[in-house]
């Protein structure tokens, strides 16, 4: 049990969108068009057997990111499509290593964990995973797969560029392993261009097999727990035997708001809106770091969540964490987001600082603490 | 894929509820009850956290099986909360069997096969599990757990005596081997007065662990996916770790409906029309298979959705499936209820006959056909 951090702290632990980035009044509306439509649907069992997911809603997403609806697995948010993915591609490849981006989303290392695979990092620079090191371990053996979020990463905030995305998509068809692509973060950029998808790279008649994860949580709703895998009908169909066999099939009132609310123009608002609404946040929190804590900032994101930060302080992780807590500041433990294997420096600390949900004064009075705090110890922030 | 069996065929195959048996107009009623009270939590993420489920729902479900509700764990349907609940148990036990009825739930069967573990069946009699069985196999091993399905078995119909539950509970104490009781049918009783649940058995002091399993599915609505556990408050909060690492929580929406159908007696309603419904199609369903089908039937169930069959003919299970296809019945195949470790017997062959979804003059007509079938092969139905 974490202790309350009572009213006065800053929390820059938690990764769920502010109320004002979810459109409540239209999921409300479009719920009640569904209940008018096809009330019996909705509260009876999903269709079973060969069930990819709601039609309507695949169309819809297929149309939202170009790709085959055919080729879609809908499933109860995006992390339990990654427990399912996990289960396949170790029994499909036969190895058990599965290669991630450290830091990586606390949430993945879990679920590779948990089902026996061997975790193992590999760097991530300020412009996305380090191809070279990637490129050198390959001569020793081959993963399972190797997890990427490329955009706005989680938790460094670091874009993947496209010459890295190229590489990355050339050496998967030269040795054989699949790239797990998560991308929920992908459509809130606040600046600049996006390079392209990673599976938009893949040479049609190429070796190279691109699996994409997406969400509905960053665009449109979290509680409508609708994530989903955009990869070939074969896998597809794979993970909807899977499904079938763990939970069945995703709430089909959900199913349905969502395909509504794709349809009726209510995602593209909603990022218009959320961009406009987290633009400020982000800008705001890179003055802030830059101003008070210098060259810590690992990378300017130019989208998502989070600001990744490597902190130098004379004092161990447990130690900086408590400090900031007394002073307020509540944070994530940065080591949980790398691989259990990876040592741990003991004057180096990472720090994801999520700025999506804080208002700007707010973020920025915590920096202000958060390099207090840093000043306690002999160290001085870099 | 299967073959679109055609408008005439009757389908003795599924096991989802008649729409009549599901009250969409009050879950639509409540469904907008909960966007005028809670729209934002409705669409924001469920806690995480050790979150153990909507504590109004876990209040109302503890009431209505009265249980503490800190002990009860909500996850997305009852199918996956077994999953996770394998997971742990495996673990916790540190064994790799588990020991199942013979005939059982054909997805249960998948979720262990998928976990790795070694499925045992012990036989299912008129009367429930084969006690005497059960306790010559312990003399030689121990089972990470026992899956049964106490009441109105799927695929069965068969109902634990009392006598049975009480020796099945001090084997467990005695062996210290956990029970798992599956319990969806328990409410759908249309004759007679039920046994008492397992886990009332247990001795206070005793060290019989009684986990048992709760779906919403058979009395409100599958399409809401909600299942439960109950168990302990620290199997509830290991189960909840589990969940937050696979798919985070159940959809808050489909929790807040089913938390308010409970509290404003739509489930307790929702049961007594079930019951009305039902009670006629389970009397017409036991007089056609008495009297075209003979001694076939295993037991008269009183309750729940099934009837089992043990049909003697001188075909193989795949000659009499097609044979019946042909002739317009859609069975579903016995064999998948047995674990794959029993033997398949050559000239009798296990049948499900749901009747819960059927016309009685449809049933009726359809045990007709299945007569003609089996009177097809030199063997007669007995």
């Amino acid at each position: 049990v974490t202790a309350d951090p009572g009213p006065t702290t800053l929390r820059f632990s938690r990764g769920v969108p502010p109320p004002e980035c979810i459109p409540s009044h239209s999921l409300a509306v479009h719920t009640v068009a569904v209940l008018d439509a096809a009330r019996d649907a909705a509260f009876q069992y999903p269709p079973i057997g060969r069930y990819l997911g709601d039609p309507a809603l695949r169309e819809r997403l297929g149309a939202f990111h170009r790709v085959d609806p055919d080729a879609i697995f809908v499933g109860n948010g995006s992390l339990q499509v990654l427990d399912l993915l996990v289960s396949l591609l170790l029994l499909r490849s036969g190895e058990r290593e599965v290669w991630v981006e450290a830091p990586t989303y606390d949430r993945a290392l879990q679920v590779f964990q948990r089902h026996g695979a061997r975790v193992v990092g590999v760097p991530v620079e300020p412009d996305g995973l380090d191809v070279d090191v990637l490129r050198g371990r390959l001569r020793f053996g081959t993963p399972a797969f190797v997890y990427t979020i490329p955009d706005f990463q989680n938790p460094t905030g670091v874009t993947m560029a496209e010459s890295k995305r190229e590489a990355l998509v050339e050496l998967a068809a030269a040795y054989g392993f699949t790239i797990v692509a998560d991308i929920p973060y992908r459509r809130l950029r606040y600046h600049g261009t996006a390079p392209s998808p990673i599976a938009d790279l893949v040479d049609p008649v190429g070796a190279a097999r691109v699996i994409t994860l997406g969400s509905l949580s960053t665009v449109l709703s979290p509680g409508l727990r609708i994530g989903y895998a955009m990869s070939d009908p074969e896998t597809a169909h794979a993970l909807a035997s899977l499904a079938e066999s763990t939970y069945l099939a995703p709430v089909p009132l959900c199913q349905a708001v969502a395909a509504r609310c794709l349809a009726g123009d209510v995602v593209l608002s909603s990022i218009g809106r959320i961009r406009h609404l987290l633009r400020p946040r982000h800008d705001a929190a890179v003055a802030a770091v830059r101003s008070r804590l210098g060259g810590a900032l690992l990378t300017v994101p130019d989208g998502g969540y989070y600001l990744g930060l490597r902190l130098r302080v004379q004092a161990d992780e447990t130690t900086l964490l408590a400090a900031a807590r007394a002073d307020g500041i509540a944070l994530a433990r940065g080591s949980a987001f790398f691989p259990p294997s990876e040592p741990t420096p003991t004057d180096t600390h990472f720090l994801r600082l999520p700025f999506h949900a804080l208002d700007s004064g707010d973020f920025a009075y915590g920096i202000d603490r958060l390099a207090r705090v840093c000043a306690q110890f002999a160290g001085s922030a870099r």
